[in-house]
């Protein structure tokens, strides 16, 4: 059994796999990772080894943490990868857009794929049916959005997601909620589009803490998945394990 | 002559208009207040009335100041204006989208008009031809797209604003740029499509900071004003003068 580990920008997950098969899933802040790793290896004493993917943060300390217990990989661009890396700074490549695209590679080899992570931060990642990873796009998340509104602002408030009940907000609050998941969804479809111009046969992936939200109002046909990023872990685990 | 007074979220702009024709433009930080309209005052000694439009800020210091030399208008949502407001919630529009739907109705009248309005937010309102302002949508800006991925994450840089070269970003600032930029334009020609299922003879302007860069990467055709919002106040200011 596999245990990954995703520190994100704003909580950690871990997974356990049985081969191929995610069978636990946990989310809970930084602060809890003790605790939270004990819990886990106490129900699932065959955990062998585990992969720690860190965006921003150290994990230096984590890694030492669980290497007591089991092997132990940092994922970083020195590993092994199912594709060829075409970004012109693979180092300053985020790690978790890396498990991605290992995801997709894995998934479905032979295809034209963007997959879109919609997290703090709405990552688009592009690799071709020859499994070259040729790069993407950053843009701010759902809550960033809200919070820019906010905090960067004079006068608007922080409010909570909301599905906008029409394009044309008739008050400060509806037209926030529109301006923020209408815009965005906006934003992804016509990103969709641009891509599907120059491949016709695309695939799209929507994955990311706000995919089920976003899924059902984009135009565009995609597949949602949201344990992508965990996946694309657990295939980099057992591809650098051989 | 008119001395029109726009106080924004990040600088206050001062223009003087003869009778509709926009004839000087300023713009400087709030700290520069006082001094700035003593440099206008003595350049423009024909200036009669002022008007004040204050997103945010209290501008009370800012409105006796100038009463010294000339009657004031402060921008509030009692004062007469050339359009039906449906907002739900009148008294919390943001004086600068009441500004620009006046622009709006003046120079657009009979048209179905969507504002955009492209500065630290991106601002979308309607106007029916009927003179119905409906309301709209408010999303960050190209600025604060930028601030917020840097500030509310962990680990990306803060860029200057730079049109991306390819959609496809192959380093961590092109992808930054392709999300932001590129992300903005497919929003909003997005958004116009939408009001275009709708309101097939839609007239489209396009105003606020950002318009120049933005205009001519739009796949819609628009109107591009980057006064779009001083000749709103100008209007606003003769209309409750009389």
């Amino acid at each position: 059994m596999n245990l990954i580990v995703d520190v994100g920008n704003t909580y950690v997950k871990f997974a356990v796999y049985d081969k191929q098969n995610l069978i636990h899933k946990m989310s809970f802040e930084l602060s809890e990772f003790e605790n939270q790793y004990k819990i886990v290896k106490k129900s699932f004493p065959d955990l062998k080894k585990a992969i720690i993917s860190s965006v921003g943060y150290s994990s230096k300390e984590h890694v030492s943490f669980i290497k007591k217990d089991m092997n132990v990989l940092l994922l970083n661009s020195e590993l092994n990868f199912p594709f060829i890396n075409k970004y012109q700074t693979p180092k300053t490549l985020g790690v978790d857009r890396m498990a991605l695209v290992s995801a997709s590679v894995d998934k479905y080899p032979n295809n034209n794929v963007l997959i879109i992570d919609a997290g703090t931060c709405v990552t688009y990642d592009f690799v071709t049916k020859e499994n070259h990873y040729l790069g993407g796009a950053i843009s701010p998340g759902i809550r960033l959005r809200y919070k820019s509104l906010n905090n960067l602002t004079a006068n608007l408030p922080l409010l909570d997601t909301e599905q906008p009940k029409h394009i044309i907000g008739d008050s400060t609050e509806s037209s926030i909620h529109s301006g923020v998941i209408n815009g965005i969804v906006q934003e992804i479809d016509g990103v969709i589009g641009q891509y599907q111009e120059d491949y016709s046969d695309l695939t799209v992936i929507l994955t990311g803490g706000d995919a089920k939200f976003l899924s059902n109002q984009l135009k565009n046909s995609i597949f949602a998945n949201s344990n992508f990023l965990l996946d694309g872990l657990n295939f980099i685990l057992e591809y650098n394990s051989k």
